[in-house]
């Protein structure tokens, strides 16, 4: 049985399409176990009784729009996410699934679950969508504004295994993030990266990838530090946001565009739907003692069923031991 | 009378559709006079006799994919590119606009035309698309791969009055790229730069801006380096370009979906017009003693012809000597 923690109170839609989203998983899933975390009142109306379902009440629960999150985790460790991630800090679970904010995720998951004892540094990495509808792993997108080049191998070795394991790759290609895709591109730090990359013969490395090949790209992971991590993923998510709103101005704009958009409306919802990286899965949290996802704080019941069952796969196939194993066989 | 030198054989389609922007640009303008640059038996097909239209001939020109321009700096100057530019460092032309790549003209603008005295670093400026369809400026992107936070302040005045001049925004809004939205957050030169911007009284700086808000925030000026900045500006193209193919297998999935798009095909041309920033200029390179416009490497006539149009107002508007006068008063 695998055994999930789940944050009942974390996202926009919560406690509504969370408890909707653990109830498909577990009518789907008869090998998964939840320990739902949250206030009992607010989560009761949207919950049935399930064999495979326990309430932990926590009265307490994070705001989404937290401003300090490590201040607020030295005040109060009693809020639905933090206790979650108690139970697998202690191994009473196998994972943890939680669509609150995610700079609150990294706080819990440094001061609770804590760093991986192989790993120099933990990252957060999104699942982002490409053009084969399949994804690629972005990292890091915040969890350190600045790496050591050495960190990047130990993460891209990481992504390397997940890929593999959850995204069904062969040999997962490596990308560098960079601005030219030249070999001597970049930073000091992109540069020096580039070379213990290249060198390690525990990953597949492809060389430097340009975001403006993002989606065209063959590389399954794509690698750099949580500024520009976040700064690529934030501006992917800018562009779409725009670029959806004035393809909607521009169909809806005549007489004529509105019957041709009718006429394609499920096309149009398919488009839609290509770009949601939620339909794969949540971001991971890389580098830490346990299994943790964070999902689309945006999360409708779909989405969170999405993150429990990419949780409950991370978990079957083992990516921690199989991580462990690879970095503790690696010379320095 | 506007002196424009431009090069004629920079871009993936010159001659052909520079010299036809240029004939274009001495007919709508008549105030502007032009000496191009480039192979004058390659331009001559696409060239008429023109009272204000001479011809300096030049029998290299760089390639569009060369690998280190500052070697063929060296080993040639002959270049039409770098001719264009003596040019402008010997006065007898107010501008250049050139198609050729990116890096090149960042050399030549480095070693031919040089830094202006009261600027300590280059920017390369472009402009990239917004709901408004007015466009914003975007820099650094990819003159200085790092830059300190007294850069940003030179650079971010420079940007203003562009803004203001070009762009015809009043008071125009600067913003900081960066990873959250509030103060103190990002590198420590991100941080740094925050406060300088902050206290100068010579720009109107509104803060952080996210790159999830690139289409929508009230910005005028997007500043960082120019790692980040060229980051920013290819994850915009490559999620563009692969929205573009998604969307484009989705319309011509079906018999309905096709005939749909048949009937907003005038809305779907806008759509991709609205995202292209060459409608409104080519990129702009900030911090030399001269106007040079960059037009982006696969313009076309109209395209070309924009960017012409573009170096004529920066001229006409004496963006040069305002930016000097600014500067000059500025107490460091």
């Amino acid at each position: 049985m695998i055994k999930l923690a789940i944050d009942g109170m974390g996202g926009d839609f919560a406690p509504k399409e969370i408890c909707k989203g653990v109830i498909e998983a577990l009518n789907k899933f008869d090998d998964i176990e939840v320990i739902l975390f949250g206030d009992k009142d607010l989560m009761g109306p949207y919950l049935t009784q399930h064999p495979r379902l326990s309430i932990e009440h926590t009265k307490d629960y994070l705001d989404m729009g937290i401003e300090n999150p490590i201040a607020e985790y030295r005040k109060n460790k009693e809020h639905s996410m933090f206790k979650a991630m108690d139970y697998l800090a202690l191994n009473k679970v196998d994972a943890v699934v939680t669509a609150g904010p995610t700079q609150a995720v990294a706080v819990g998951a440094q001061f609770i679950i804590k760093k991986m004892d192989q790993m120099r540094r933990m990252a957060i990495a999104p699942i982002i969508p490409s053009l084969d509808g399949k994804g690629k792993i972005l990292l890091d997108s915040g969890a350190n504004v600045e790496l050591g080049a050495p960190h990047f191998v130990d993460l891209a070795i990481y992504a390397s295994i997940v890929a593999n394991l959850l995204l069904e790759k062969e040999n997962p290609k490596i990308g560098l993030i960079n601005i030219g895709s030249e070999e001597g591109k970049g930073r000091p730090v992109d540069r020096e990266a580039y070379d213990l990359l290249k060198e390690s013969s525990d990953i597949n490395f492809i060389g430097n990838i340009e975001p403006k090949e993002i989606f065209h790209t063959e590389a399954d992971v794509l690698i750099s530090d949580g500024f520009t991590g976040n700064i690529v993923m934030k501006s992917m998510e800018g562009t779409a946001i725009g670029l959806g709103e004035i393809l909607k101005r521009e169909l809806t704009s005549s007489f004529l565009s509105k019957i041709g958009a009718l006429l394609m409306r499920k096309q149009l919802k398919r488009f839609k739907k290509s770009l949601d990286a939620s339909e794969i899965g949540g971001a991971m949290l890389f580098g830490i003692n346990g299994i943790v996802i964070k999902a689309h704080g945006n999360s409708n019941s779909h989405a969170f069923y999405n993150a429990i069952k990419q949780a409950r796969t991370m978990v079957e196939k083992d990516v921690l031991n199989k991580v462990k194993e690879v970095l503790d066989k690696k010379e320095v």
